[in-house]
């Protein structure tokens, strides 16, 4: 990983941007507000963008794309794409969706960002380099009890069969009055920034979590799946985000 | 209704948000981040600010506040004011909280406000006179048939018994990628602007629901207690609110 490497994560998600911001909270014709389809079109626009960046600038590396597909798969280097984390949010005009960039080096994520376009905040993580948010340091909060934490996860509807059991064991074990729904990426950054301390979820694709090891663990947190393992290309999709890695074994234990 | 309680909600609102901008992503203590003091301050502070201008400007005025009570009870005009709804998002950083203020002519909602500071959105709306969304018009969107709804709710723990029930047979009618969780108040705000169609909740106080009915309604949308009646001062905390009012039926249907 390179100064390079850094210079082309942001101007990816600047290219993002700048492909997303006109069409959020459009006024659409009764079709288009019907079949989404700015969506789809924000999403296509916003990773056709990046991936011309990369092209141009490291034409031998790998593309993992949500919405195009792979390029160069047996590249070393692979720079994973999520135009859109959040298009339910996109949708519905809230600016906590994210474009989610990450570069994998054999499979692992060492460098990803997280970027709120409309907001204009951009969490950037760089794995033994630190995390910054809208370029100052980020970092985790310590959260000595579990029941202290502020937990986040995105929709009940994730989880299935016996998922809904180790999620509401962790549930159970914070004050109901701060657990957070919504927020698909960005809850991840504020883990990063110390406002969030535990985020749980399942169904997830590398695209949508690649990015955010990188993020919460360069401010100090851990990011791990549901066994407690490290999370790479491989990962099966449940993941647990921690601002204090203390208490990974408080959170696996409540999950049963 | 005149154009100073117009005047003096749009300047509750400004009190509301220079008392609790400072107090959003702070860098706190350990002892301030366990127990969230910063949050019951930046709620005692804004409703304190707001209380001053109304005792100031119309003394002969109801106040029913969240945080200090009521005052001149009796009185045909009660000012009720919550200022900050969605204290789970502020704790957690998320800007999708809100200030709300409402102005209560015999018991009805005539005025309300939906602030949120800091992206410093406001929807003011006067039933008859519409709904604006940071000055200028706001309008619902249509919405011709249910399957084709984004439908927003805080949090699944808000329903107990057979309200479960009710919230997801509305839940199923839907496409479940256009669920949205979270967001309290700034729902019903994106309701008004067109990009939410549905939003259902219980357990709702007067001081949660009261701004959101002149919000909604002065945009073109509906809202309603579960049977489909309008909500006053009495109603008992279970709320609806259509961006489409030609939906409610589909609604009431889909909840049994």
């Amino acid at each position: 990983m390179t100064p390079a490497d850094l210079d082309l994560a942001n101007a990816l998600a600047d290219a993002a941007g700048a492909a997303i911001r006109p069409l959020f909270r459009g006024e659409w014709s009764e079709e288009r507000k019907a079949d989404r389809s700015y969506v789809t079109e924000a999403d296509r626009a916003a990773e056709a963008a990046m991936r011309a960046l990369i092209e141009d600038r490291f034409p031998d590396d790998g593309i993992i794309g949500e919405e195009y597909g792979t390029r160069n798969e047996s590249a070393g280097r692979q720079w994973v794409l999520d135009p859109i984390d959040g298009t339910t949010s996109f949708i519905a005009g809230r600016p906590i969706f994210g474009t989610l960039i990450a570069l994998l080096q054999d499979g692992w994520p060492v460098l990803g960002v997280i970027d709120q376009p409309i907001a204009r905040e951009r969490w950037v993580g760089r794995i033994g380099e630190g995390t910054t948010f809208n370029g100052k340091p980020a970092q985790v909060c310590a959260c000595k009890e579990l029941n202290e934490a502020v937990l986040g996860t995105t929709t009940p509807h994730q989880f299935t069969g016996d998922d809904v059991d180790a999620f509401m064991g962790v549930a159970k074990s914070v004050a109901e009055r701060k657990i957070i729904y919504g927020g698909d990426c960005y809850n991840y950054g504020l883990v990063a920034s110390g406002h969030v301390d535990v985020v749980i979820e399942a169904g997830l694709k590398l695209h949508d979590y690649a990015a955010l090891v990188p993020v919460v663990e360069g401010a100090g947190g851990l990011m791990s799946d549901w066994q407690g393992n490290p999370l790479d290309a491989g990962s099966d999709g449940r993941v647990i985000a921690l601002g204090d890695p203390a208490r990974l074994e408080d959170v696996l234990e409540a999950m049963g």
